[in-house]
């Protein structure tokens, strides 16, 4: 079984310039990994639309991927233009959205504020596309279908993002992925990386579907500390635990047959 | 005058999977911004040499930056395969590369390590590259002209790129922007977002070199609050205060004048 291929494109000038630090990639990775995604790439781009609608283009057409998540610049101001670069990219025109509209209208009204033209342009979406309510914030998200492609775009608030993706995005998308993953890791003292590069090489063509990592955390006691991460992805969890107990299993055999010790085990 | 352009490529299936917030990221962003680069995009892909060297070769040749950054496998491990996607990117070999082998030798012998084929892997760099040393780690950075781009390949371990970059990457590209920059800030309180939108989106055509931006905090007593990024760049240092602190008094003015308050004032 494939595991399917998922982009993020998390955007904003805020993002590429360093004035935030882009947790919203680190949440979908994590998130998407989980539920047995590969993430391909992803890519932070400055509120651009020529550069936006270029990289989404060429990633769309080169690789078909499952799922591309978006997130950042769907709101009023005159820099959030991602629903501009998405229409461009496809080729599509931006139209009131019905939905989008109500959910917007509602938010300013409780308010009590006027609906500008900042805020109208918020229920413009892609043709084709379906509102993706909001509970935190105003902007909608928005999904839609594009080719093979999934194409999802989340608000860049990390509260907002994080809320319209397992309340509303995850359950649209679990029939893309019937993949389950088991994690686990541990660490270990008394083995340099390099030592242990050789027997993690022999894991990659030994178990395809697994994926394990050294991560170095400094020295204790002039003694190097790793850890170790392991993820193991299968049709079932079941099957996932079981290899990924199995791996875990023959790493520490191997790492304290060299020296090492382990400490603080989760597998 | 141009801004010089700057490209940030992540590597590692840690970012991509979101094991790791990309503090890397952040840290250049921020650093390069300063200098009076513009952060063209941060691209962050998986341990995949086609991947790398067929991103990295798109936006040499697209884009043609003054910079790219690399930061992440250097290493010793089987995954650690960014040099040779940057000399595939090239068309360029890898070869030993005296200076490298000369600062892997010393870090290896220090500590009563042997030189296993995992630790002089570390000393082949694409050809025509100069070694950056690490005096935090042991695997050392790459930095090679490439037409008219720099490319600088640095570790993924924050301390180690971190202190490379400070110490020895800065000095190196100083000359490759004459550009200064100042920055300021303040917190909004008691206008929304949107209604502020019309006044930055003035300050953009206005100013070209100034960047404005707004980041919603969330509210206080039932009042939106704000943070009101700015920045702007200039020849000097002294210019681009000048340019910052007289865009920082008009925006207070006119916010003041639909009703927000101002507190944290740093312009």
């Amino acid at each position: 079984m494939e595991r399917p291929r998922a982009w993020v494109f998390t955007l904003g000038t805020e993002v590429v310039s360093g004035l935030v630090v882009n947790t919203n990639a680190a949440f979908l990775g994590r998130r998407l990994t989980l539920m047995g995604f590969t993430v391909s790439g992803v890519l932070s781009l400055p509120d651009d639309i020529d550069a936006i609608s270029t990289f989404l283009n060429y990633v769309l057409k080169k690789y078909e991927p499952e799922l591309v998540v978006t997130t950042g610049g769907l709101g009023p101001t005159y820099d959030d233009i991602t629903l501009e670069a998405v229409a461009k990219a496809l080729g599509r025109p931006l139209i009131l959205n019905e939905e989008a509209y109500t959910m917007i209208r509602e938010k300013y009204l409780v308010r009590g504020y006027e609906l500008t033209p900042e805020r109208l342009k918020m229920a413009y979406l892609p043709e084709g596309a379906k509102a993706i309510p909001n509970p935190v914030g105003t902007a909608p998200g928005a999904l839609l279908k594009v080719g093979r492609t999934l194409v999802v775009c989340l608000p860049g608030v990390p509260k907002e993002m994080e809320e319209m993706w397992v309340n509303y995005v995850e359950p649209s998308i679990r029939e893309l992925s019937p993949a389950k993953v088991s994690e686990g890791s541990f660490t270990l003292i008394g083995v340099p990386e390099a030592s242990l590069a050789p027997i993690l090489k022999n894991y990659i063509s030994m178990y395809p579907r697994v994926y394990v990592k050294s991560n170095p955390k400094g020295f204790e006691l002039n003694a190097p500390v790793l850890e170790i991460y392991i993820a193991a992805s299968a049709p079932t969890q079941e099957e996932a635990s079981g290899i990924l107990r199995k791996v875990c299993e023959e790493l520490i055999q191997k790492a304290t047959n060299i020296g090492g010790r382990i400490r603080d085990l989760r597998c």
